[in-house]
């Protein structure tokens, strides 16, 4: 999918992050609806992290001077670091990649062959002194909340590690609707080597053909790109294009045989000899910061239902309507959905289906639906969902207020919140499935009227299906009542 | 509950958290099994405040000096915090608190009165130079992971604010297993206004009494301690016991007048006028390394079955029984249960059982169980629960690898394993309960001829229990076959 919104923009517009000046400059924090995002998609990346044999760490987001030292980036990198503090007789300093914390905590106590691969993953900050003209949204950050994982393995599992590493980030961006603009080597310059590169050529030579196996195994066409190698060593970078046409690196697999050595790592082998491990350093998103801008700008704000701020927003017609809408919210968080009530104090219930168009699920509530303790759904592109009297909808079966994320084991689950016994469980949509594909955008004429930018949910309308859907809906207008029990005959699922 | 062990020494034994002197000093690391202890604790929180009506959000662990001058820590707390760095033409400082980060998140924009109290909440790092001389464990710390919120509310609703949180508290600490010693109310030194407090004597009075206010609609009783206030206002803190009868603050709940006036904080009222709007701070469980240095004082390592870094351990016989083994495993972790594998390769079955015995629930797979798909299920203090052939046994119903914590709307569910549908579905023993009392520990000689330390489970034994329960595990044990027919009969729950 091709972006075609600016996260910058739609971040404001959606209250979704923030700058503040006295915070500094390219330090955005997160506000709440933002915050959820970022919270579901760390936790759907340790889930599928966890999947895949990783086991999670947090190490603090200072290091010692020295530690930087032995790891090459005081050497190689120390123009992008914050400087050193000095506390008590200490120099540390805000560290540039979680890397060499993670090699300590590898080398924490003796290892066998038997533990290899061992797989160490973490959701942690790194810093660096980016120039303040280029800082900007949450793409140019001094902050950088890392997806971060290291596997420490032999030299002969390195590859088939990789490999399955970059096959986690090709499932991760389907399940996140990210594509990858291209696949990239990134080699180091020509004249670079003992300068912004560590100068050993074997090193070199020997990571680079181990990453070539790993592409041409995954059978990925890549470019070579001198200049753009980790001072390590070099990477397979995975390519993302913005919504100006710009590329950035997202995801990043890596194969490091300096670290191991600078850092001394050992295993004890089947011989009972000592071995050098090898260090394979992965990304599966990048940072919260990249992934989320991303997202932002390939949903345009309309998030996937387990990443959507608001799930659903039930809306009261009429004040005296909201006793049951608040019910239905009580009943929805209950079963994990993030909900809300927007009451007529929040305007129209024109003005309140418009300002709920990014929500997944809405509910409207009237005379009828208080009566017969039922809900109707509607998606946020117009059309209604699995209606019937008294109905069932779906509802995340996890605890939280996150909706299960795709792949980790959840098939959505389905609940009743009316208190009757009449309609079927029905299936929800699946959670990986594409967005909805509008059929007949409900707010069609009040948006254009207020020039508004619509749900891109609605707006990636297949033109030709509009006049009849037109017709359906007045026809159903027309039938009051029977409406629903027409929908639910129909079997009006929410997927077409 | 009087806490009896060191957080230090089993941090260590079970490889819970860890300290590298290139790390830094007072900068201890998570091992995976202290970072799923973290993480579910974190989890917890977070569903328990999204109940309370707190939002969450992230800010960055650095701010601008201009911002702590503002503050006002810059002059009354600037030796306990990091040193400045320059990072282009900005001087930017590791947070000492997060207060001023949410003061500039609420003036983001306008707020109404309809908007209060608006709750804000913050699982995010803050930073201390601590003299390294008292750094140690996960206690005394320079980098505090900080469970803080802000409710900004009128003067009204601060006291009933204020009072919901100290709730928030008394609940936690109930769900947690964490007792207070005490609660106190903390207020400035009488002769230390001016320097290492604001100098506003109506603010303190205002606040103080506010405050007591709080103490007293909560029915706790409480001791007035000069010298231990917040540079800018009075606390309540809660203070807990550690291992060595070390008194420590965990909690807080804090009215706070001063800094909505140094941020010029407003909300429109009702009259259409600007007003001021109050500050309540307070922290639920403090910091997470606080928080769980207690949990792993207070439960000796053997964790509530929710936070246990592991909570099901699969042990074959014999090689030859792995492959159940591993194919319960794969059931229970696509169920959200954390569990692993303790093959033959670890060594004696009874030394597995040993190695496991904080592991709340573990299945000895053997012939029989291989034969019959089926898995019986064995508590820490050596007790059999809920046993039957083609047995049932409980499973978290959280799509991740947590068990739901109490309280969050999910009770626990029991799912089957087994292929059968023989066996009756049992309800699980209840999250929130006390752990299990030992009736009769099944590792109770081995434990003694190597002296290791029980789990503390096993060690709270009531010991008249103790010959009735061996003479049942005997003649089971004779019945061979019919034993497990036995238990299932006689309703061997989790609970007695």
């Amino acid at each position: 999918m091709e972006p075609a919104y600016d996260h910058r923009r739609l971040g404001r517009e959606l209250e979704l992050f923030g700058t503040d000046p006295l915070m500094g400059a390219g330090l955005p924090y997160w506000l709440p609806d933002g915050a959820v995002v970022r919270h579901a998609l760390e936790e759907y990346l340790r889930d599928v992290e966890r999947s895949a044999g990783y086991r999670h760490v947090y190490s603090p987001v200072l290091g010692k001077r020295e530690l930087y030292e032995i790891s090459g980036h005081w050497e190689h990198y120390r123009d992008d670091m914050f400087p050193p503090m000095e506390v008590g007789a200490e120099e540390v300093v805000l560290r540039p990649s979680l890397c060499p914390h993670h090699a300590l905590i590898y080398r924490a106590r003796a290892r066998s062959y038997r533990e290899l691969p061992l797989r160490i993953a973490e959701l942690g900050a790194m810093y660096r002194a980016e120039l303040s003209g280029v800082l900007g949204g949450l793409t140019r950050v001094r902050g950088i909340q890392l997806n971060d994982g290291h596997v420490f393995c032999t030299g002969e599992q390195a590859v088939d590690e990789a490999g399955a590493a970059l096959e986690m980030i090709r499932r991760a961006y389907a399940d996140l609707g990210i594509s990858a603009a291209r696949y990239r080597l990134s080699l180091p310059g020509a004249g670079d080597k003992g300068g912004k590169y560590v100068d050993d050529e074997r090193l070199w030579r020997r990571a680079t053909a181990l990453l070539r196996d790993v592409l041409d195994a995954a059978g990925v066409a890549y470019e070579a790109v001198e200049g753009e190698a980790a001072f390590y060593g070099p990477k397979v970078d995975v390519q993302v294009v913005d919504a100006a046409g710009r590329e950035a690196t997202l995801s990043t697999v890596q194969i490091d045989f300096y670290q191991p050595e600078r850092f001394g790592l050992q295993y004890v082998g089947a011989d009972g000899g000592k071995h050098r491990p090898v260090m394979v350093h992965r990304s599966v998103i990048g940072s919260a910061e990249r992934a989320v801008a991303q997202l932002i700008e390939v949903h345009g704000g309309a998030f996937p239902v387990w990443l959507a701020p608001v799930q659903l927003v039930v809306m009261p017609v009429v004040e005296a309507q909201r006793g049951w809408a608040e019910e239905v919210v009580r009943r929805a968080l209950g079963r994990g959905v993030r909900a809300e009530v927007a009451g007529a104090e929040q305007g129209s219930l024109g003005a309140r289906i418009r300002a709920a168009r990014y929500v997944p699920y809405q509910v409207v509530v009237g005379e009828r639906e208080v009566q017969d303790e039922a809900v109707s759904l509607r998606l946020r592109d117009g059309r209604r969902w699995g209606a019937s009297a008294r109905t069932t909808w779906w509802t995340g079966s996890s605890p939280g207020s996150r909706l299960a994320a795709p792949r980790c084991g959840n098939p959505r689950r389905v609940a009743r919140v009316g208190r009757g016994r009449t309609g079927p469980v029905r299936r929800a949509p699946r959670e990986g499935a594409p967005r909805e594909r509008s059929a007949h955008p409900g707010d069609h004429r009040l948006r254009h009227r207020r020039r508004r930018r619509p749900c891109p949910a609605v707006r990636r309308t297949a033109p030709g299906d509009r006049p009849a859907r037109r017709h359906l809906r007045r026809r159903e207008h027309r039938r009051g009542r029977r409406r629903t029990e027409h929908a639910h005959r129909a079997g009006a699922g929410g997927r077409r």
